[in-house]
């Protein structure tokens, strides 16, 4: 196994120890060693929090920051982060506004978030959830509540930031932050296996020749595997599995998200952004911003995601307004400034 | 070849539409298709220009931008723009006030911004050039001319861009992105090789259980291939090589870059980058700032360089001045407003 690490038991206490290093302008460590909280974070506004497993940098904890994330509660790699890191993430983002937690749909999150949820009651501070489940390729839409959480759960804490920001109550915040999720559907497709550090060997397989559609940011099984495609032919499949998942009119505008999965050299994710922007160009669908790179990833998996988060004013607006993280940095539209 | 491409001989100009398409707020295209601009470029400044082969994404179109590179000459795969590109990136750039042309030290690159330089003077375009030689391990110290550029370019284009914006003139920006890249150290370890595209296979090995240190950003070779190592001895490793090349004195302050060679996982990054500040921790070397992540990058090469620029009063204040480019996006110090 070819990695940069020293023990693999402690990979996730030293990534963070070189995290919190590197971005002491962004995030603070908190009396809990497994949760990272804003440096921006405010009293006065309603609470960000996420969290999850590791593994997905620049996800969860860099999104941490300025209009973003208040707090993050972090877990070992792929694995959910304890209920008293949700807790410590609440109470330190919690200003007596509440907190808006908003998480992927994955069983161990669910659990610790709701065991979390009910210990902070106790202490008198209210969190409200979203659990984001844009994977349309995870169960068909007449079960999308048990959809998983992928790469749009970005676009839903951009959006929830913001809101935040501009002094939404925590029913408001949690409102937008549910429908921008609602709003945006992500469809993965993975080329090449990634390796846990602790294991050493891949636990699921892609053979070479072949791609899996539909894969999981921890390589859960997709729809189907077929023989690896082109470019092009990779996009056409990730718009349809999207667009017949939500209806979409003529000058409907759009974000888009195109994530790497870790391995795949990003020139490679500008040759799908290419493909998939010329189909939307097609359609008529206007995408007013596209955010292309790792921006979630799984390890050194090969191959890319697409998220599609459809716009209305209210999510336009707070989609433009600028933010300062880790893994997104927006400066204000058409100031020069930055 | 599990890849995400059309046609390997497209791949280029297919990353180059989709880069433009997601980025016009930033870059744009010239009458040049292997040209591309900056959107915020202005009259009455040093033009600033790189150019480089391509495959090493964010560098080098990634970094054109604000107070960053004004123009950008690309070329294929691992090979030199043609010097007909790095002389129209320069009538692009130019605006009477000369054009600095700052590029990394391979052979192909020297011919053909040489012949560039020379088109250009007979139009009346004055160029001045910075090449940069920051990889220590490519040459002993006392040849250090032949030594080859690698991520410690992005320090110098953001020193320079910085300079044109203050006003600097054209003998001033040379000189001040002279002194960056004099500066600026660079080490890199592989752990595993990329394979071109239109090839199918690596075209050089790299065996599981071994590192090649002070590999080059293309796999040239390094200094010598060792057993792998923890990400503490590599660290120390990486440190000492630069150490031994540039005196240092304590409480000197440095920017540290940690650049994924494009398929190590970004916690590894971290990990490593833990490492290397602890050590400078010791030696009682200031880390003014720190960037971590994949900023230049060699397809899908595993491994990751370091790069260490020590600070004088002048570069500290153009390296602190905001940017904004694909690559790199820097808000005002101290500044809540991004």
């Amino acid at each position: 196994m070819q990695r940069i690490i020293n023990n693999p038991d402690y990979i996730v206490d030293e990534m963070l120890d070189g995290f919190v290093r590197a971005h002491a302008d962004i995030v603070e460590r908190t009396s809990n060693p497994r949760v990272i909280r804003s440096t921006f974070h405010k009293n006065g506004k309603v609470g960000i929090v996420t969290g999850g497993g590791s593994g997905h940098k620049p996800a969860f904890v860099g999104y941490v920051g300025k209009n973003m994330c208040d707090a993050v509660a972090v877990g070992e790699i792929f694995s959910s982060p304890t209920a008293v890191a949700f807790l410590d993430a609440f109470r330190t983002a919690d200003s007596k506004n509440g907190v808006a937690c908003l998480y992927g749909n994955y069983s161990g999150d669910n659990m610790n978030v709701k065991m979390a949820v009910k210990m902070a009651a106790k202490e008198g501070i209210t969190v409200k959830t979203v659990v984001a489940n844009d994977d349309v390729a995870s169960a068909p839409s007449d079960q999308s509540k048990k959809r998983r959480g992928v790469a749009g759960e970005i676009l839903m804490w951009k959006i929830a930031g913001a809101a935040s920001e501009k002094g939404y109550d925590l029913d408001a915040v949690i409102s937008v932050a549910q429908k921008a999720i609602d709003n945006t559907k992500s469809v993965g497709i993975g080329i090449a296996p990634c390796t846990l550090p602790a294991v050493g060997h891949p636990n699921f397989e892609i053979k070479p020749g072949t791609m899996e559609v539909g894969i999981g940011h921890h390589g859960e099984p997709g729809i189907e595997v077929v023989p690896l495609e082109s470019a092009s032919d990779m996009a056409k499949r990730m718009v349809s599995i999207i667009m017949n998942d939500t209806v979409y009119q003529e000058d409907d505008e759009v974000v888009i998200l195109v994530s790497g999965l870790g391995a795949t050299p990003v020139m490679e994710l500008y040759v799908l952004f290419s493909e998939v922007s010329k189909l939307l160009d097609e359609k008529k669908i206007r995408i007013h911003e596209a955010l292309v790179g790792n921006y979630f990833t799984s390890l050194e998996m090969q191959g890319a995601s697409l998220s599609v988060m459809k716009l209305d004013d209210e999510l336009k607006e707070l989609f433009d307004m600028p933010c300062y993280s880790v893994g997104l940095k927006k400066k204000e539209a058409k100031n020069e400034l930055i």
